[in-house]
C-alpha cells in the first residue's frame, strides 16, 4: 500500500510512472490487517497471510506510526484513543487508498509462484496464479518490491513428546482470540509480542491460569495473579508441560508465541531475505536494496518500532531509485554503507530504547533522501520510550494511557472503557460513545 | 513409493529404466500415512501435507487395499486384524520400501515450486527447493508423474457469521485428535468419511454432544445417543449454530468435514486436474495419463475405494508407457476410452456397492495392461460392500469385524480391544497381547 501511494504521490508532481502491478493473495488490501477467522489454508488452499486474532488492539500507541501525509484527524475528523482496535487501524490505513486511485494496479487474489532473474535480459520473470480460476500468467518487469512482510510464516519448533499432547496447540499465528480459553490452563511459549498479547488476552478472557514459558529471559512485567513467567519449557508427558527448573505444570491449552520466518516461497535463495528477525537485515542497503542485484527492493523486512511511517519513507526512497530521480550508490559504498549500520546495530544494546533510537536514525536517514513529508522522528522515539515505560509500570493497563500526535499536536482522548473491561473491539463500538456497554458478541453465556 | 516400486520391479526384470527423481516435501516417506502433529504450515513454512490424526483407525478393511506384492502375512508374519490403526499401516508400506533399494531416488524436504512444459524441447523444467537451505534447483525431465495427492488441501466453506464463534475452529485436515473434545459440543460439518469418522472420533472421546450437519443427504447410520444429524448449518451467532429447519444449538467447536480440493501449486492450469473428487477425473486418460500432454502422469488422483493395490496398477502402468512396453493410443482413441468411461461412470447409482463395482472394472482393465500380480477383483469389491453393510449394522462397531485376505486366504484376527474401547493406537500396543488395557498415553485425568 505504501509503494502504491508512493508512486501516485510522484504522478500528482508530474512524474511519469512506470507500469505498476501489484499481486495480492488476499481479496483485499490491508495484509495482515485484513483480519480472517480462517487458519492455515484458505478458501484457496493457500497459506492464510494474516496472523490477527479477534480483540487484537494495537500494542504500540497510534502516535508512533502515523501516516505524515495522512493523519489519525484527517481520516476519523475528531481524536481517539492511542491504542485502537484492528479494524479502526485497518479503517485509517485503508481510508488513506479510498482517496486515491491506486487499486487499479491491484491484481487480488493473484498469488505470485515464482519469480526468476534473466542476467541476459536482466529483466525478472513473474509467474503467478489468479486463484479463482487457476489461469497461469508469465510476466517480465524491471524491477520487483518485495512486500509481503515477515510476520505470516510462523516458526513453530518441536518440543519433545508433544505428540502425546492431547490439549488445544496452535502458533500464534494461527489463533483467533482467547473466548474458549475461560476457565484453562494456558501454556505460551515465547517472551516477545506474541506472549505478551496472548497471554493477556487468555488472561482477560477469564483463562484459569496462564504459563508464559521463557528461553532466554523472561518478559518480567508485574503480571496479575494467575499469570507467570516460568524457564525452559523442556517436554510434554501427555497433559503436563515440564519446565527447566524441574516443575511441571498441567495444561489445557499451548500456543507456541516462537515468532515468524522470513520466508518467500517465490523466490530463489539468491533474491531472498533469510535469517532472523533484526532491525538490520544482511544483504539490504539502506534496509531496502537487495545488494546483489539492486533492481530487487523489499519494503518492512526488518523488526520494527517504527511502523507505517517507516514503510512508507522506504517505499519513497524504492520510488525514486526506480524513477531515477535518487541515484544509488556504487556496490563499495553500498557494502561500506552496509557494514557501518551493521556495526551500529550490533552495538545496541538490547536494551529497548537503544534500538528505538537506532530506528530513529534509520527512518531519519532514509527521509533525507526522499520527499516524504517530515516529522519530528525524536519525538516518535521518545513516544515509544514512553510506551515502555507504562507497560513496565501497568501491563494490563498500558493500552488506557493517551499520547499526543507528532504530526497534527492532537491529544488522544481516553478510551470510553478500559482496554481489561472492553471485549467489543467493532469499530462500530470503538466509535460510540460507549455508554452502556454491550456484551462481547462472541461471548457464551 | 508405488511408482518407484514399479521401476524397481522392471530393473529387476531386467529393464533399463530411466533416472528417476522423486521430490517429497515431507522428511520421511508415506505420504498421507506419516502423521504430524503439526497444523497449518509445517517447521519449514510450507503447508503440512498430512491429513491424519491421532487415534485414527483404517476405515475400510486392510483386505481391501493390500499390496498383491507384498501382503500383510509376509510384512507382519501372522494374521492381525482387519482395520489397523494408522502407525500399522505405515509400517506396512514402509515395509514393503526398506526392502527395496528406492530411498536412493527420493530427495526429502524438497518441495516442487513450478514445473513448466517447453514445446520446443518437449522437456518439462522443474524448479524445486530444498527446504532446509533454500537452495532453489531447477532441472529438466521427459516425464512428470504426480503423485502428491488430492487429500492434503481443505476445502473450507464460509459460514454466515462464524467470525462471531469463538469455540474451536479447525478442518479435518489440521484436526488432530478428539481427546479435547471431551464434554463438549461438537459439530461437524459434512457427511462423509471425514465427518463420520471425526464425528466418531468425538463420541468415543467422550464430547457431550456430536451433531453433523449436512447439506443433501444425511450419513443415516443408528447412531448412537449423544449424537445426531441435523440438516443445513446456515448461520452462526456467537455460539449459536442455526440450521434449515430452524432448530439451533450451542456449540463449543466446529469441525468443517467438506473435503478437499484438487491443487497442485506447482502445476500450470493447462497441466493441472482440477474439479470435484470423482472415480473418473476429466482429462485423464484411463485415470492416469493427462490427455492434452501424456509426458504428464498421474498416480492416485480419483476418488478411492480400491487404494494401496490401485495405485500400484497405475504405478506399474504409467512406468509401462515410460518405459516404451506399454503402447499410448492415439488421441482419438483415448478420447473415446475416456468418454466411454465418463458416461459408465456418470451411469453408475450413487449406491455405494454400483461405484465400488464401476472402480473394481476400472483397476481390472488397468490390470489388463501391466505384469502387476493379479488377484480376484471381484472378492476385493465384495468385501468393500460387505464393509458398507456391516456400517449400516454397527457404526461403532464395524471396525471388530474380520475378513479373508484376497491375497493370502488368510483370516483376519480380531484385535484384543474393541475399537470403541481402544484409546491407544500406537504399533506397539497394537501389537501387544493385548491383556491389560492400558491409559491412554494421552489422555488426562
Amino acid at each position: 500500500m505504501a509503494q502504491l501511494r508512493a508512486f501516485e504521490a510522484a504522478e500528482k508532481q508530474g512524474h511519469e510512472i512506470p507500469e505498476l502491478v501489484c499481486f495480492e493473495k488476499q481479496a483485499d488490501w490491508g495484509g495482515q490487517w485484513n483480519y480472517t477467522w480462517r487458519t492455515g489454508l484458505d478458501e484457496y488452499g493457500e497459506p492464510v497471510h494474516s496472523s490477527m486474532y479477534r480483540n487484537l488492539w494495537s500494542n504500540g500507541p497510534k502516535e508512533g506510526l502515523e501516516f505524515a501525509d495522512y493523519t489519525f484527524d484527517e481520516h476519523f475528523g475528531r481524536p481517539i484513543s492511542s491504542y485502537p482496535p484492528r479494524e479502526v487501524l485497518w479503517d485509517y490505513i485503508a481510508g488513506r487508498l479510498q482517496q486515491s486511485d491506486v487499486r487499479k494496479h491491484i491484481r487480488f487474489t493473484t498469488v505470485v509462484r515464482l519469480v526468476a532473474f534473466d542476467e541476459a535480459t536482466q529483466l525478472f520473470t513473474v509467474t503467478s496464479e489468479h486463484l479463482p480460476t487457476g489461469d497461469t500468467t508469465t510476466e517480465t518487469f524491471d524491477h520487483v518490491v518485495v512486500a509481503s512482510g515477515h510476520f505470516s510464516f510462523p516458526f513453530t519448533p518441536s518440543v519433545d513428546g508433544i505428540e502425546t499432547f492431547p490439549g488445544f496447540v496452535t502458533h500464534a499465528h494461527d489463533f483467533r482470540g482467547a473466548e474458549a480459553l475461560a476457565g484453562k490452563d494456558v501454556l505460551v511459549m515465547g517472551s516477545s509480542y506474541s506472549a505478551e498479547d496472548i497471554g493477556s488476552q487468555a488472561y482477560k478472557m477469564g483463562a484459569k491460569s496462564v504459563t508464559a514459558s521463557y528461553r532466554t529471559a523472561p518478559m518480567g512485567y508485574e503480571w496479575p495473579e494467575r499469570f507467570e513467567e516460568r524457564h525452559g519449557l523442556q517436554r510434554f508427558e501427555g497433559s503436563t508441560a515440564f519446565f527447566a527448573d524441574g516443575s511441571s505444570k498441567d495444561v489445557d491449552a499451548l500456543i507456541f508465541c516462537t515468532g515468524y520466518m522470513h520466508k518467500y516461497p517465490f523466490l530463489p535463495r539468491e533474491l531472498a531475505v533469510s535469517g532472523a528477525n533484526t532491525l538490520y537485515p544482511e544483504r539490504l542497503y539502506r534496509g531496502v536494496v537487495w545488494h546483489d542485484n539492486p533492481a530487487l527492493f523489499y519494503v518492512g523486512a526488518q523488526d520494527q518500532w517504527f511502523t507505517f511511517n517507516m514503510f512508507d519513507t522506504q517505499a519513497w526512497y524504492v520510488r525514486d531509485l526506480i524513477l531515477g530521480t535518487a541515484e544509488l550508490p556504487a556496490a563499495a559504498d553500498r557494502e561500506r554503507s552496509m557494514t557501518e549500520w551493521q556495526q551500529r546495530y550490533h552495538a545496541t544494546s538490547t536494551n529497548g530504547a537503544d534500538q528505538i533510537r537506532f530506528q530513529a536514525d534509520y527512518v531519519r536517514d532514509l527521509m533525507g533522501e526522499t520527499d516524504y513529508p517530515t516529522f519530528d522522528i525524536d519525538e516518535v522515539a521518545d513516544i515509544f520510550v514512553d510506551w515502555k515505560n507504562h507497560k513496565q509500570q501497568d501491563i494490563m493497563g498500558y493500552r488506557d494511557y493517551c499520547y499526543r500526535s507528532v504530526m497534527t499536536g492532537t491529544i488522544a482522548t481516553k478510551h470510553h472503557t478500559p482496554w481489561i473491561e472492553e471485549l467489543d473491539d467493532s469499530l462500530e463500538r470503538y466509535l460510540s460513545p460507549g455508554s452502556a456497554r454491550r456484551e462481547p458478541s462472541g461471548a457464551r453465556a
